[in-house]
């Protein structure tokens, strides 16, 4: 009753039970994500209740094989709904009781709705973490194969997006596959979230802290932050002005109106999701914040968040990592776009080589590219003469300098673009992409 | 094909077309909302067609029959989905061609995909914007028949979540629907961004701009924290230690531990949606940045934000009228928590009456209520001889202070908690509740 | 004291006050940007005090002098502030008093501090959103004055940053004229939010809402996401690549290391700030939250980001008028990015109007397209035989299609890239321009 | 110039440079806060030239000395900017060329200024992250002392805000330490990305990758989100209606116009941070979005970004030391809001214990409470009679349910609240906080 009076003040709803609350309260139709948790971690739970004399043999086993039950006709698509089943922990514990009876209503003895929920979630999103995880490491693996068989194509480096040096076209790959390397961050919130190796020190804290979701969707929006500047690029270098890469078919789309255009919509997508993916974590944090300790039912906001999340997470690895296995690459239009004037800070080290300090030759250098500019050549087109005007250190030898590979050849310090440098790059990825293969597997199949 | 040799490197897949490409870059399962929308905005284009000399008035009668037809389909849910309909377009598209055949074809004549997708949007949200005004409206309405009705329950004001002066009980209602109220904001936006009055000033930045959406996702962020913080006050209200208000069994859900618990799980799940709408807005807007000109797939994120927005939007508003209706107040615990010391700003304004400047006034108050502290009793508790070793403007008449009912009717101002204010706001809500009904009626049936 | 025994656990600090939690508390550092609205807003209460009989005339003459004091002193730079000074408005007061004596206390009578806070924000924000108005005004004429100076320059439109269909360079201009144009927006901010032509309508509102303050922060987000989209297509053009457009000296910044560089930092900087400004507006939003109603400390917040989100609008608005009014464009270039391929629309559209359904008419378009690509040829070398191969519609007057300048011609609906329609849009800003004018002055100088 | 006509299209400005981009391009106001670590860093790459024969050793004595001297000059506030030091490595190199000639100009031999930045930035987040630590075991150290000596109160345990179960004091504190406790992540966070332990694979990913600020900004995100919750819960806890806790005078502010109040100032600002500090990194995140590759001014965003949340925090922590330091607890009011009520699930438990599901105590406990309030007594005083209409299980020995130091006792699972778990949990805390202490001195000083 709303008032003394009995009055009800416009509300649409006279009853029990307003219908729009009810499915505004209700998390089935997402939480069913979950059965197969929620039934791993009330089995586990049934043995601690006996370990503990709560329940004797007899019942436990018969809790383990209702569950089994449970399992199986989600597993086979069987499992029915109720109307009345509000979250994935509910409709189990329904259904285990039409199976096996009364004993049912043992298996909660001592444990809340909250640390299922929360339990369920860990042991969701340690499974699904690995999967990710292998996607992730596809996606790197394939970077890395790519890089590997295209050691020898040379491309203009950009800083501030203006061409600044030459670079190996796999130099650019694998700062790619590095940028999106999240190992050691998956692996570390694997283990120390995820493991239940270490116990919960507070039982408060327990049910109501949900820093390994913050931290999830976090690890996302970083990840994604990566993708959408690697898709920037590649859709930068797949437009008809610069024409260095282009998209495959299978990852392009026409236009409804103009018959000449390919798009390019996987990349477009990609770059996209870093705003939805970031958008999830933003509305936990808001969620979060300011909450008053223990549970609160805004909690329930979590779920929603990794599911969207994961699954976006896994379409855009996926889609990723077909985009830059089928990318064409154009290597006389890469070859084309090296111009003279990226060697300018060659030609500052060889006066540097002379005897120069640095920041004279940068600017005897500038000297010269303004010089080749006014006079309308290119930079190696500049006589010795007129470059000694700029520096008596010139001689024939500056000739030398014009010389792509050459250049890139002396960055061999590691991280460097030299061959000798970027084959460092790749055995260094492919023994993270081997450690991870070697600790991820218990946590495949955490069963 | 991806390199020279032929070899794909790592790809999962071969073949023409990723099927996972397909279904990232697939809008169908949501965007099948706009069917109405689409087949609305087809009519409407293919009626210009005609004006434009490239239609036949035959062929536009042929084509206005076909999208009744589908139209039918989809509100009669017989419209069957081909595997290669990648969005409601197409698929209204295809099924028109296997209606009336090739006049189909000439439906789409200088008319490019995404002006069709952004019209749709546009078309949809104007509907939509009307019902959730609508919803609005009944939230406003719900409390301010109920401000009405409890005008003369008294209860603490708080600042700081500090006690600090009687109210009455409506006026708090009052500031919620005050601050719940986007009327203005709503009209406006109906206005000036969806009513097609106005023409859009440049075809580049039309089928590139959102601004109607972001504008739609923040008005939804900033009404959400309006609600969040109303929803916050109702759950401290409801405390056992505030205990000022019930809500009702319909709004409420037991504890699966405790069974003498009873918590407001819907007012917590409308704090809670503040968070989800506002990353929803923040995610837009983060995929909007640094975006070129024109149209790029990115934009594609619109519609989903705009439709979940919508329902959480159209949920928390009912629900929000469903507590508020129902919600039951304790007079008796309101008013046994107000107290003397809530006064002193009265007792200042006393002594500002016999000529005190206030910041003397409030000085001596403050050392009245200090002066009550020691003694341990109550602030109206102090003789008036103890209250003249403070001021000797201090008379007899100093007992008039310590009236709750007269303290509240100094506050007359309009939007104080003067009965006269109150009832001044009523009808001031009231009148805007009238102008919102004679104005929507144009928005609300669109067709 | 903390405990019962007196003890202290672990605490850095014994006394009375904590030093640093008086440095957290107080605002003074930042909210002396107020110090002109505080002294305008106090005026006009004592105009307020005095007309309702709580001040006399002398005491308010009195008021009013030594707040022009005041003001003078902060004007020339004397006004001097004490340790104790924990906001502007204990710092005007403070002064006040020294300045007339005891009759300062009495203009705080009936006016909380939370009050006057608000009320010095909306003054002052309401000089600020004229001056940022007027700085917008200055770029939209800009760019007005420029597309209306070149609009006989063609160049590529994109979407999907492919290129797409011819267009007029003016055309791009106004489209980021028209993004960048929040006038709209602003005046009903202006007027609806700082006028204090509306009364407040409830007075706990009053003190704890920020909307005028979420609502700037996201006017402010929403036009520098158009600008980031401007700066993105700038960057582009700059690029060698696409060569379209040089960036003046004075809005560029050399290498350290590469001296050939040329960077366009500028352009990088108002992109960047996108994030900024909107962090400033999820910050507040995050901030506001399900906080209780009435004033908490935590909007304290609101001045900071306001303060710094209009000093960064400022800067970016006049920095990117700079940056417009130097730009340099490179017409021959933009000549050169134009190809046949890029009329294959209107190629499509030359078989409409012989009668062929569109959809037909875009797939015979891609038919010459993908022959042409196969051949090696442009698409406007194709032969008649050879198109006639593909639709027996095509004769000699096909030939009429391969023109830039026809093709461009043909979009004069409103808003297209046709002269005529350009010529419309620059009208169509013009006035907008004079209308926001007349509009202004009200505002600009609201003492 | 901005045109062939040499017309400038409305510019403010004609010149070289323009006054307003120099200034917003300029990074010296807040990039002096580097000073230290600019010369840390140019000191070690001086003695990289020398090793790598690019500087003799007398070369290299010169410049160390000089930075030595420039560090000097910057410790004794000696250091005197020039209006064209646009960042802190600017002034520092000019600096030391006006202090030891030419030899300055080979310093940067090979070194970008990008390079440069983001590793001072690394060296300054590495002292700092230092500081933040020893501030937040300081913090937890505070609340560990407290919990241990506080061990024996009791008081309602809360969920939804709803008295739950009985708990300890301490417990709710030791929750509050847990959850502040990013312990792990700080000290993997220095490991992983700041101890320079590992080379930076990838030359271009080294220069634009900024997830070691990225990570900064959410590790101080999710703190604060922690801190916002405890703010929270402290100040409900403080408000008339809880009074559980007060205040000390020195982290409370009073009203300026009402002279009884007390605000918690001190823990509504710490509220508040949550939302400033979320809001940088949601900034950065999305000025990250979508950049190309390698470095773009955008980045320089970064640096404000991690100076104001690192002050932030640093008060932050310090305030809420104080705070809990100085707290005083009323014991009498939380023993005086336990009631029997929040024994119902002991009841439950007392029926399990003699054999019936869980489920079904459940039910019957909520019975005796149902039973209870419609008679209108407290739960513990029903009579056995009573109870056994609801289960023949009830005998004399349920009274010893109605203890709730018994109550808490039975939580003796590690996390518990019972008095052993609560001193496990205490032990973790210190073992932890030692191991903190052991491991941070080579950060502490990294000079």
């Amino acid at each position: 009753m709303a008032s003394e009076s009995g009055k009800l003040w416009g509300g649409r709803f006279v009853g029990t039970v307003d219908p729009i609350m009810e499915k505004f309260n209700s998390s089935i139709t997402y939480d069913r994500h979950l059965w197969e948790a929620d039934v791993q971690g009330s089995k586990a739970y049934s043995r601690g209740l006996e370990k503990a004399g709560l329940l004797t043999k007899a019942e436990m086993d018969q809790i383990l094989h209702g569950l089994d039950k449970v399992a199986e006709e989600w597993a086979q698509g069987t499992f029915k709904l109720n109307p009345n089943d509000e979250d994935i922990h509910t409709a189990n514990e329904r259904r285990l009781k039409e199976l096996i009876g009364e004993t049912a209503g043992k298996l909660h003895t001592g444990r809340s709705r909250n640390d299922q929920v929360v339990t369920d979630l860990r042991l969701w999103m340690r499974q699904n973490c690995s999967m990710l995880s292998a996607l992730l490491c596809e996606l790197i693996r394939t970077m890395v194969d790519r890089a590997e068989a295209e050691r020898d194509v040379l491309f203009p480096g950009y800083t501030h997006l203006q061409r600044a040096q030459p670079i190996r076209w796999s130099h650019w790959i694998l700062s790619g596959a590095i940028a999106g390397n999240p190992l050691g961050v998956d692996r570390e919130l694997l283990r120390a979230e995820l493991d239940f190796g270490a116990i919960t020190l507070n039982s408060m804290d327990a049910t109501s802290e949900r820093d390994f979701v913050a931290e999830f969707l976090f690890w996302a929006s970083l990840c994604m932050t990566h993708l959408s500047r690697m898709a920037e690029d590649l859709i930068l270098y797949g437009t008809k002005e610069f024409s260095f890469v282009q998209l495959s078919d299978a990852y392009s789309t026409g236009s409804s109106l103009m018959p000449q255009k390919k798009n390019p919509d996987s990349l477009e997508l990609i770059r996209s999701k870093a705003g939805r993916v970031f958008g999830r974590c933003a509305g936990l944090l808001m969620t979060l914040k300011g909450l008053p300790s223990t549970y609160n039912k805004d909690l329930q906001e979590d779920k929603e968040a990794v599911f969207e999340v994961s699954d976006t997470m896994s379409a855009v690895l996926q889609v990723a990592t077909g985009v830059i296995s089928t990318l064409q690459i154009h290597r006389e239009n890469m070859g084309r776009a090296l111009s003279p004037d990226m060697l300018a800070t060659d030609l500052a080290y060889y006066l540097v080589r002379k005897g120069m300090p640095f920041r004279q030759a940068h600017e005897a250098s500038g000297k010269a590219v303004f010089m080749a500019e006014t006079k309308g050549v290119a930079l190696n087109q500049l006589s010795l003469q007129e470059l000694q005007t700029i520096s008596p250190l010139f001689s024939g030898d500056v000739s030398h300098v014009w010389d792509y590979g050459h250049s890139v050849e002396q960055y061999e310090a590691l991280g460097g673009t030299a061959r000798s440098s970027v084959d460092w790059q790749i055995g260094q990825l492919r023994a993270l992409l081997r450690a991870q293969q070697t600790e991820s597997p218990p946590h495949a199949s955490p069963k």
